[in-house]
């Protein structure tokens, strides 16, 4: 008798790091006077507001569709929406055939990654890197080319250039950045546009945190190039704006023809993306956007307050701040693995260490840095934080 | 400048299927004596009864959890329920460790072949099979290895065992069946545990349909074996008991080794499936089992009248039928393919061609064939279409 054994590539593939960051503050009692403080998580911890909550029962109860399939690649009146919202915000023109509603924005990047390359392929990828991007690479069989970040963690584009084989199908940019909070500008970002085009790869960019960006201008002017179906694919999450991390709901935009590869993938891995998610995001995109300017304020001042708190910390270095994170580097001789279980430890709190978004053993920059995912946390928490940070005795 | 090109596994795939047959109906008109019958959806076409929507709406306004991030493998609740439910109903042990949450039973399809198989490798799958599952195979650059079913619809150990190579991942089995209606006998089922075990293979079973077996007993015994999860991978679909398609919410039950390989691409493709649809989930099992008995005996008694309709046609043969599904031979000269078009067209009436569930180019058999889902058409629906079979003129 033999034993079944399980896909290699899968096995090579690390463990989600947001379940073992959960490992280590499972069944750990933390003193009354200094309870958890949890910045590990880069999703809101609350439920929509009540008006949304409501619109929401209201269709539970009337719309029958809600509970029924429905087209592979989305609601035809949420892709139309995000159509118009895009050309609207980054000036360009976008019809609702590019656009396809996911089961959330990592499904987003599985579909787009699918649709372009298969084992053997390779994809650039900037380090640090937001893990779930690795983990789809690694278990598709695909190399990821890891791609170090420099100045104020931005990726440099001649050393992209020189990471493109005959086997590179596409390069992978997240700003607002997750982990760095690093926000790319427009130059940059057209400059990666360009390179793509050059070398007839795909521009994967994931806009998660879009709502967020500190500028009130377009981030980028990516989609105002009346060919970026040619190249670019965009992603987005409802999750973040919306606070419908439990729903499930993303969108990626690309050229109608690898739209057809992408609506496969979808059909085969989840048929649609469920009803009532796509129909809460099509009721905040239609109603909500005043109280999202409102989070997204409030988010920029929390930056503004952990910029200032952590430029008083002594001897640490803040390398990138925007959107929900801070990315740290810390002045004590340990790894930054060693360093966030013992924050957890000895001052509770979880923050998660550089080591799980970078490959292992480069040039210790993982083993030196932390992301903060500062969203969460008010005035009074984000000063605990610098208090507790100050606190640690290594 | 190059242009991107897409991955040629997921260019190679057919389109999904069912999308195809919206196509045939998209824009047409029927006569006001004769509307369409839609005999095409395996799902159910009513939202679930108003209690459980009651119990959803109240989840949406006072539930926090149901709008956040949940553990990748499920809400544990609902993981203990699936445990205990599959224990009693199967006569097996088996503990919440080894059951997922998946988001719909396709993607725990997905899950259970990518925790297995990857680009190089085979797994046999009975035809006529289930589309997205020669898809999900397709794409992933996994060879699909065609076990031609044989009299009553079963497929043969002994052939099955012929077509077992070094590359050979899985054997798949959907009982009962869809496109087919069959449901295999627990010896056979028990047989090819033991083929698959002998070869150190898993055997995949998907009982989407298991809650409309016509047997009061126990299908198999595939679990009352204390070493199963060394070889059975078992995926289930809460969408057709419950009426939940729109929900998206499976359950994929194996071995715990495997599942730590399933938990990374669930982290990955979806992060979790989204948590109404598990509230609903385990609101079904825990107070709508009378329910689901009712709507059994209704399923059971369409199946009788189908039969019995289907046994007076002219030239027809019924080949099987079961759960959802009659799976019929017709008596024209022409394909299946040709033949439902031509339905549509001059009898208002759709139901899917065998060859949506064949490779291309076998013997005929799935030219000769079509897959009527009776499941939503009631008494006089299914009279109607017995005799719009019977008024077609080739």
């Amino acid at each position: 008798m033999n034993t079944i054994t399980a896909n290699p590539h899968v096995t090579a593939t690390f463990s989600p790091p947001v379940m073992r960051a959960r490992e280590w503050i499972a069944g750990r009692t933390f003193p009354p006077d200094r309870p958890l403080l949890n910045l590990s998580q880069a999703a809101p911890t609350a439920p929509p507001p009540a008006q949304m909550r409501q619109a929401m029962a209201e269709i539970i109860m009337n719309d029958p569709g809600a509970h029924l399939y429905g087209p592979v690649l989305g609601l035809p009146e949420l892709r139309e929406a995000v159509a118009e919202r895009w050309s609207q915000d980054y000036g360009g023109r976008i019809v609702s055939d590019q656009v396809a509603i996911t089961s959330g924005c990592n499904q987003a990047f599985c579909a787009a990654v699918a649709s372009l390359a298969r084992q053997g392929d390779n994809v650039i990828l900037p380090t640090p890197w937001y893990f779930n991007h690795r983990m789809w690479l690694e278990m598709s069989g695909i190399e990821t080319r890891a791609l170090p970040v420099r100045d104020r963690m931005f990726p440099d584009v001649a050393e992209a250039e020189r990471l493109i084989d005959a086997h590179t199908r596409a390069i992978v940019l997240v700003t607002p950045n997750n982990p760095t909070g690093a926000e790319y500008p427009a130059g940059l970002m057209r400059a990666f546009l360009e390179l793509a085009r050059r070398h007839g790869l795909a521009l994967i960019v994931d806009e998660t945190y879009r709502d967020f960006h500190s500028s009130d201008a377009s981030p980028h002017d990516l989609f105002t190039d009346p060919d970026w179906h040619d190249t670019l694919i965009h992603l987005y999450s409802f999750s973040k704006a919306f606070r419908l991390t439990g729903h499930r709901v993303g969108a990626v935009t690309a050229g109608a023809g690898l739209m057809v590869q992408i609506e496969k993938f979808l059909d085969t891995v989840t048929i649609c993306a469920n009803q009532l998610g796509q129909r809460a995001a099509l009721y905040g995109l239609r109603h909500m956007s005043d109280w999202l300017r409102g989070e997204r304020s409030e988010i920029l001042s929390r930056k503004a307050l952990i910029d200032g708190l952590i430029d008083t910390l002594d001897g640490w270095e803040r390398l990138g701040s925007g959107a929900y994170f801070a990315y740290l580097r810390h002045p004590y001789d340990m790894t930054s693995d060693q360093l966030t279980q013992r924050l957890v430890a000895e001052q509770s709190l979880l923050v998660l260490p550089g080591t799980m978004f970078a490959p292992e053993g480069t040039d210790g920059f993982a083993e030196a840095t932390l992301r903060v995912a500062f969203a969460n946390a008010g005035e009074e928490g984000l000063r605990q934080m610098a208090h507790r940070l100050a606190a640690f005795t290594p």
